[in-house]
């Protein structure tokens, strides 16, 4: 993650309009703080601070110890320029609602233009109230399985949080390739296969069966597994070790001098 | 959402492992139903059931009802095809790890085709132990904040389930294999790595060596492979012949009657 991209989620501002658990302030500073957001806005908590809180934290106290607190959603909310507010149901005469994603894609977007970016989350009981979704530019609802729809709370903040973090990502970051892996060359491969036929032949493992389909069926789950250089020296030294042991077996029977 | 996509996801297993407190179950289970999951396994769980996770759950009841105890994981994850283990930090030695988006594709096209996928958490303090990652086939990885990367247990959970659902809405005609593999279980795993330990032991492979490591490295080349059934007796035929010229290799060195 660049520094560009962590400090626009840093200046993202989440706020929670008159939150009844003070467990709840806790577990949004922690979601916050885990997906890189800093600034949270309390509207009228019931209570707070409160040791509760602080608990579930987790060591987000920084969150805490910043958050500021707002009689009204008006106040909280005075210096944005963009504010998005959640709903677990789709309104009546509400404007059609994104989705988190498209939400998220839309909050980096314009914070990168300089904007300050605001998103609201209701109470636990009823969320956000008609005359509050007003108040706000975009409704966002999280799809959620319509005969069990309400997320707790932090729980809605950990998920616009994530997608906030993915888009912060995806904006500005290319995509990465996963740490290459140092892959055994075709010739390596062709090595161990070849390794792994004498070998077979030599445990007696083919019991003069028609061995090609059998070789073949090995090749295909090793190719599948995209085996690295390590990888096959590992393998090769078992077949090392097999081989060994089937040559003794085999001078066992057939010793030296015999006919 | 279809009804196809609804029954995917029911079918798809969480999987908790030592959980410390029982209202983290009563989350999960919460995330889980609003997200349209049902089954959730607990293993060795330290208090359950409880009221805590009874009163977390905030109604999903039903999943924590038919909520099923197991002793250990191998025993939870025995009938799974495919097992995924989140982490929090990228591990040593670990295959790269999938985004939750990535990991969600990849688990409901598996699904579509009829096989058994979980995933699993960890402990709230630790997460899952490395040997318990090794059960798993991949292993998934939230993008957090680096310097404050720990989530809530139940918040894992809301995320990697809010992405199943995304996929599952998604998932229109997923790309389909031309053939359905009948893919070995972990249980059926779990025997073949025993056999491998053994045989490897058997024919000296080890010399002396701490194999655990060595055994990790096999271990993840053949999870890598995602095995079919056949696939198994074909390399359990290879030990099997190697464990016998093994034993007739050293009958030749401590013949029948000498000492």
């Amino acid at each position: 993650m660049t520094d560009s991209s962590t400090h626009l989620l840093s200046h993202l501002l989440i706020v929670l309009v008159e939150t009844s658990h003070p467990g709840n302030i806790g577990s949004t500073a922690r979601a916050m703080k885990n997906m890189g957001l800093k600034r949270l806005a309390l509207v009228a908590p019931r209570e707070f601070p409160h040791e509760e809180a602080t608990a579930l934290a987790a060591g987000a106290d920084d969150v805490l110890a910043e958050a500021r607190v707002f009689d009204t959603l008006d106040d909280a909310i005075a210096p944005c320029h963009l504010v998005f507010g959640t709903t677990a149901r789709p309104r009546h005469n509400e404007a059609p609602s994104l989705t988190p994603r498209d939400a998220a894609a839309m909050v980096l977007r314009e914070a990168y233009l300089g904007l300050n970016v605001a998103l609201v989350f209701g109470t636990e009981r009823t969320g956000l109230t008609n005359a509050e979704l007003d108040r706000c530019r975009h409704a966002v609802r999280i799809p959620a399985n319509p005969e069990f729809s309400s997320l707790n709370l932090a729980q809605a903040v950990q998920v616009l949080t994530y997608e906030l973090r993915l888009a912060s990502l995806e904006l500005v970051e290319p995509d990465l390739p996963s740490e290459p892996r140092d892959l055994a060359s075709a010739g390596d491969f062709e090595g161990f296969m070849g390794h792994l036929e004498r070998t077979l032949g030599l445990i007696d493992f083919y019991k003069g069966r028609e061995y090609t389909r059998l070789l073949q069926r090995f090749r295909r789950l090793y190719q599948r597994a995209a085996l690295d250089r390590q990888e096959v020296q590992l393998l090769r030294g078992m077949l090392a070790e097999a081989e060994r042991a089937a040559r003794i077996a085999a001078a066992t029977r057939n010793p030296p001098g015999s006919v």
